[in-house]
């Protein structure tokens, strides 16, 4: 045990803190897996006075700090490879508190997404941001990184729910920011630069998340898409005709990963493309738009679930991919343009991956309907890491470049963190990226949050 | 002219500058009348660049800047009475495109908030803040002050619709910010920042607004109230039973005005409380809303429109109270609790404005259903300025006290501007404040951005 380390030991004498090899590669690393581990120690505070505790200790000392949530980011956001004081929140996961007339739940950070969803069902409402990780990520995680999901198309992004957020800041001070109002116009919003901010001006201790009623009873349907170009005229007539809950799209070879990882694939004869959309029930008038599709030459064929069990497995086809790929530890494009800009932009990257990937395995799926194309690329057996890495690379420069062109955006909902780093400046402009720097030494003075992360100092 | 000011001209050729005293009386000053107008000068830009122009000249003079909108603004944001050059967006008034894909309407900052309504409805969509200044306040100062209004109860707040965001810094540099992208994790999200930010960091140049689809044909009604503490609990039945786009409050002191000043009186007898509120059509599920609230002595009377005409009248009640009350310039008071507080909160305020106002006219009413209530206090004939804003002031400072304890916002809509900057302790801590204050040196590094408002330098 370090000097330091000790120290914070005596200055918080209740804090867990683990410092066994198994525990630094656990919690030193993230769902990317592309860097080396290797943290000072691991902090498990019980309260937001021992994080307040660390935090001094760490400006002290000038120890680093990287906030830890259930470490399913796809980023590195929090990766610690340089000896720094890891704080996971895995021990603060419980339900504070729910107020009914206000509708907001009440939790500390490390609860997982999931056991939210479950306590607001059991208030007879809805936290509506959701995505296949919410067993393992924590709501400070999602917080930290603006999480969006299979619902933004109809709730937004995780931005949208947060009522009120206790934050400690780089420099040590415990913030209450907003405290559940639903109107407050008392100066700077603190509470929504915290909100993506992936753990650089300070840690999430705790949030007032705003809840809502769950939709009327929904239909699940799932559409087998013959091109590309027919993507988004489907979209106009699902959106245009149904109350839409998702609309998800995912590629043959998406397919193929899912259902050899255990998915049932529904259709007989392949096709390129497929989507999955939800819309409160009317069977009459998605047939309508499916029958209608079908004549325009738009879809091929269709499903619609008959059951809550053949809705959950429509679905599976699109949420179980990225974790049917997790074994290859694919490259990650997570990128966004405006809506409109779809179709281009696809025929853009359509043009760019086959001629910079002919012989890999490259795997589209997304949240297509707010415009956010997923692309995973498979190393093949016979290229190193290293070698694997650097090409994708590259391509990640030439689509940063079109997605500059096209008004895009790098990093729709996964962060910045270590991953997109060199790419920032495609979505941000110097002077953006000045100013954030800025802020950061306004919150952070000593640099201690996470640093290397989004941008470098 | 000054020696600056000539500069300015020279330096812009094209830019429109008025130095006439009946210009500088006019827009120097906003709907509070409190402060004298005394400007060095008002330029009226016409382009982007033109701004650009300006802050250049500015931070080269160290003239201060006052963004000016509408000035319908009520906490003062707008007031120039210390020689700075107010910037007005009258000229930037367009419409610069729509987006039919996005549905979002993209538009210079000058343009008046109804024609933001009249262009969305053009293209048969909605853009759903609204309230009763909407025919002179500008989007850029709804979007400087993060405007609400009478149906944030369902669609929130100004800063839910904006997609988009062109603003220049103080320091001169022109940021896009977010460009319409529903997606977009890369860093810091400053266009949240400069929403409600009273034009102390920098100046709208441009919004992308996203625009909604408008609701089904809705009913209003108004209902009779005996008692306050009714209030609640009837907002609690229309919530659980009827789908909201309104539900507004006002007292009879309130009616009194709004008639006097030309609305008609629906009722033949006077209640002490009214609400208006306006649902998604549902006459049968309303009336028996209405039943049950009459038996349960929460309601004593009720209306429900029957024309367009009608809906416009009840709806005037409550719009046209400010207009109302304009003549009398009373001291306002914008206050916000959480929903859950609203009722113990409304009972401390009874109290202390019983006791502080004895023969005050005193006059509420407000955005209830948000947890936003305002006062607005009339000055009696033979109290003068003086003495009736210190007596005011005083109780403002006992109620920030009582908003301190009930974790409420000394201003809920209307910003701190000059008005509410002696409260704004109430309502952030010591923390927050500073860090404000070091954000506002790294946006705008010379402190001409409207200095003197929200907090001092
Ligand atoms: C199968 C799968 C599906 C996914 N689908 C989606 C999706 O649809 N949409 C989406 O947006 N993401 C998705 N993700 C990515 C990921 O789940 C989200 O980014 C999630 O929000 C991360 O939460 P976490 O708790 O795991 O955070 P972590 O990975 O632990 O951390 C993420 C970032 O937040 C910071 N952080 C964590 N906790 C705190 C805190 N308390 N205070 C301050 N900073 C903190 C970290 O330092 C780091 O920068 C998916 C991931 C997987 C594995
Ligand atoms: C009858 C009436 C009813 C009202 N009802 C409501 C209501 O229900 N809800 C509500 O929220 N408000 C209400 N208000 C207050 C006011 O209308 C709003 O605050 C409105 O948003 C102000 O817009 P404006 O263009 O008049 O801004 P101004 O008064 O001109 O300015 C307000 C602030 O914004 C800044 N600003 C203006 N334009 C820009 C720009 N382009 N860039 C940067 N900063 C800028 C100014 O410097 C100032 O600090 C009401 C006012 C009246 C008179």
């Amino acid at each position: 045990m370090t000097a330091s380390l000790a120290e914070l030991a005596r200055y918080l004498p209740h804090l867990v803190l683990r410092t066994e090899p198994g525990d630094l590669e656990h919690y030193g690393r993230d769902w990317t897996r592309r860097w080396t581990p290797a943290p000072l120690a691991i902090a498990l505070p019980g309260s937001i006075d021992e994080v307040q505790g660390i935090v001094r200790w760490a400006n002290a000392h000038r120890v680093a700090i990287v906030p830890s949530g259930g470490r399913t980011g796809l980023s590195g956001g929090a990766v610690a490879a340089h000896g720094e004081l890891v704080v996971s929140f895995d021990r603060m996961n419980k339900v504070l508190g729910f107020d009914a007339v206000d509708r907001t739940l009440t939790v500390q950070p490390g609860i997982a997404l999931q056991a939210v969803h479950e306590a607001a069902r059991g208030h007879g409402l809805m936290y509506p941001v959701d995505f296949g990780a919410r067993g393992s990520c924590q709501i400070g995680g999602n917080i930290a990184t603006n999480a969006g999901g299979i619902r933004v198309i109809r709730y937004g992004n995780t931005r949208q729910w947060i009522a009120g957020l206790k934050v400690v800041t780089g420099g040590g001070e415990l913030l209450e920011l907003n405290r559940g109002l639903v109107k407050n116009a008392t100066g700077y919003d603190l509470r929504h630069l915290f909100v993506g901010s992936e753990g650089t001006l300070g840690l999430v201790v705790e949030a007032t998340l705003a809840l809502t009623e769950p939709p009327p009873p929904c239909n699940v349907m799932l559409f087998a898409l013959p091109a590309m170009d027919a993507l988004m005229r489907v979209f106009g007539e699902c959106r245009r005709r149904l109350k839409l809950e998702a609309f998800e799209f995912f590629t043959d070879r998406a397919l193929h990963h899912v259902v050899a990882h255990g998915a049932q694939n529904p259709f007989e004869t392949a096709s390129p493309y497929y989507v999955v959309t939800e819309f409160h029930e009317n069977e009459t008038e998605a047939l309508a738009v499916f029958e209608h599709c079908l004549e325009s030459g738009l879809v091929t064929d269709g499903v619609i679930a008959q059951s809550d069990a053949q809705a959950a497995a429509l679905w599976k086809l699109r949420e179980g991919i990225t974790e049917s790929l997790a074994k290859y530890r694919p490259y990650k494009n997570d990128i966004s343009v405006r809506i409109a800009v779809v179709p281009d932009f696809l025929d853009a990257m359509q043009v760019l991956l086959t001629r910079e990937y002919p012989d890999f395995d490259v795997v589209w799926f997304g949240h297509i309907g707010d415009g956010n194309l997923h692309i995973n690329v498979v190393k093949p057996a016979h290229v190193s890491d290293a070698d694997f890495i650097a090409q994708c690379e590259t391509v990640t420069k030439r689509m940063a470049a079109i997605l500059h062109a096209h008004g895009g955006s790098i990093s729709a909902e996964h962060g910045i963190g270590l991953v997109k780093k060199p790419y920032l400046a495609s979505a941000r402009s110097e002077a953006e990226i000045a100013l954030m720097r800025g802020m950061k030494r306004v919150f952070d003075p000593h640099g201690i949050m996470n640093p290397g992360k989004l941008f470098d100092p």
